[in-house]
């Protein structure tokens, strides 16, 4: 049976690769929404071939632009444009899961619109989760709808969690890469360049979760994510330094026995993964080779080393809109520093300023959150012009 | 509920340790049936302290010594001898599931009169599968009969694959620590001696299996139960070296992905696994400790430096008979080596010259099966007296 797909962030990192799956099985599924930001020469050629019966782009301006390149090509797509392009693109009726793999808190209502529509969420924008985790997952229970995890952390707890009980969960291990400074000190970090910060070991992203990486921020988020995803106290969150990314993440159960999943870093199986769960394919992933010597390093988290992951944990145990504020603060500090408006030890400092200034409200509803979302952008950007006075 | 167990080979390796589960467990677990070998003074204790219904020793001597002992305890217990009284423990009414704890082909018997008789397995005794692996799991499909490994590569095995569709399966990668020579060539091995042979370097059994871990002849008999007790070809079964004993094994799916179980070195863990399967609960076994470093390796598996691997696959893939005699020569040979009547590396050649002497039969039953197995054993120490005289 074909699947349709929806995608969010059709020419980012997450989308290109999900249509990297799609051409892998052409016959088990088929795109009929493609939503985009900014990038009309990449998703015109998306809409040429893969003839969604929507796409969506960031504006107007840009909707006229694919509009006219598009004209007479005898395609069944509608073309819309922003907030609300994006929700009907959630919610689109022809849709059967939708891939949600566009980055930031700007994920949320068209993530909510998916669930009220029924549709499978392959959950790639991780933002939501931290900034509404209760909402989203109270919203998915009542719709009886699955959040199946595409990020290769979550994937993996994921996959490690298959035919066992939640409640045999000792403890959640998410690994760590340690990003693109792991082996520099906390002095070393004081003049780092946004170029030195972009060059992620591992793996290439898009450039916010590649500084996230470096931070350990997208750590932090991960583990805000697993906290909602598999309804696990913090307590029972662990993260470990592991430099090689090959376990991708691991589950210690009652008994003490791990389960892990494995595999060279490559985003094409967690995302095949969610899109034919419970089922497994070819993937366009590469086996790992044991022909070849492997060495697995592991080592403990430092969290005085990396504050942001502090900080994530700590806004965690507050609950309710901590954070948000810690993933909207973090948004906009990461975007300043981008800009190169503020070092890159000043988007920790940022982080805590505006979480101590916050007063947390508890089990928050939308606009609760959305208010808190705004002021703390408001608040770190303010606080960034501060910084640069003193 | 209580389980109800009977343990055969109660005073060995995996027997004490499933004792050790019972123990962690009281309200779970009910020894019903306790079988030794020779060791009277431990199945004294064991007999005095769980009470079961029946007790097996290996002749009528040690049956007479023993009941002499436990004369005016007060015991509900029966004293049995011998392999009548092994099948006899198998196939005890009282009891929900066996352990096959007793080492090599001597526990083929039991294990199918424990099948016969409609009982849940923990097969500890891979000898079972390799002497006649197509009896065994034929009978437990047609008793409708669970098999559950309690060696740790197979209970690694179990558990990845748990959630998972066999059909899904490319591969199962056993891993191997390399046993007490690993670091040594060839040459080096040619003059060992059994005390060295007997030093694991991760862990302590009993001295065939140690010596079986140093020919890696051990991980050859795990490729054939891997074969019969996942009902997967040779061609999927692939063994890869890693000295630290960490990752237990671990399935590769169709899209690459690679489950894996991991944690310290400990039998308790798959042995309680079996028994409380498909429950997990708090086990004698610790917990990995992230808070310290650990560096894992991996290396390929070479044939030429592990010729009874090697053998173990040929005669695999040779089928019927063939894994009979692979393993019965193997049994022999390494008693000849514990006796110091042969050399080290006299065990391969034993085994190769009698598997290459060998008319396999196809599809044996039973009785084909005892027969090769005598004649095997026969043959080896035959071949021995003439290695002597060279």
């Amino acid at each position: 049976m074909t699947k349709r797909i929806a995608i969010l962030g059709s020419t980012g990192s997450v989308g290109t690769q999900t249509l990297e799956v799609v051409d892998q099985h052409p016959d088990h599924f088929k795109v009929e929404v493609l939503a985009a930001g900014r990038n009309v020469d990449l998703l015109e050629k998306q809409v040429r071939k893969y003839q969604p019966k929507l796409a969506v782009v960031a504006d107007q301006s840009l909707a006229d632009t694919l509009a006219t390149r598009l004209a007479g090509a005898q395609l069944p797509t509608t073309i819309m444009y922003g907030a609300d392009g994006l929700v009907q693109a959630a919610g689109h009726a022809d849709s059967d899961m939708v891939i949600t793999g566009i980055v930031g808190s700007q994920g949320l209502k068209p993530t909510l619109a998916a669930i009220e529509a029924g549709k499978t969420i392959g959950l790639a924008n991780k933002e939501t989760l931290v900034s509404a985790g209760h909402l989203v997952m109270e919203a998915a229970r009542n719709k009886g709808v699955d959040i199946i995890p595409v990020d290769s952390e979550h994937s993996a707890l994921f996959q490690s969690l298959n035919g066992e009980k939640r409640s045999a969960i000792d403890k959640l291990i998410l690994t760590a890469s340690g990003g693109s400074f792991r082996d520099r000190n906390r002095e070393e970090l004081r003049n780092v360049t946004v170029a030195d910060a972009l060059k992620h070991p591992n793996w290439s992203m898009g450039a916010k979760i590649t500084i996230d990486s470096a931070t350990m921020a997208n750590k932090g988020l991960e583990v805000i994510e697993a906290r909602w995803l598999f309804d696990i106290p913090y307590e029972q969150i662990e993260v470990v330094i592991h430099p090689e990314s090959i376990i991708h993440s691991m589950i210690q159960y009652a008994d003490n026995s791990l389960i892990a999943q494995m595999g060279l870093p490559n985003m094409t199986l967690p995302i095949q993964y969610a899109m034919t769960y419970p089922e497994r394919m070819h993937s366009p992933a590469p086996a790992m080779d044991f022909s070849k010597l492997w060495t697995l390093h592991f080592k403990p988290m430092d969290l005085d080393r990396f504050p942001c992951l502090r900080l994530a944990y700590e806004s965690g145990r507050a609950g309710g809109t901590a954070t948000t504020v810690f993933n909207a603060a973090n948004e906009e500090a990461v975007s300043l520093f981008l800009k190169e408006q503020i070092s890159f030890l000043e988007i920790e400092t940022l982080i805590e300023q505006v979480l101590h200034m916050h007063d947390t409200v508890s089990s928050p509803n939308l606009e609760a959150i959305m208010h808190a979302d705004t002021w703390a952008r408001q608040q770190t950007i303010a606080r960034a012009a501060r910084l640069g006075q003193q």
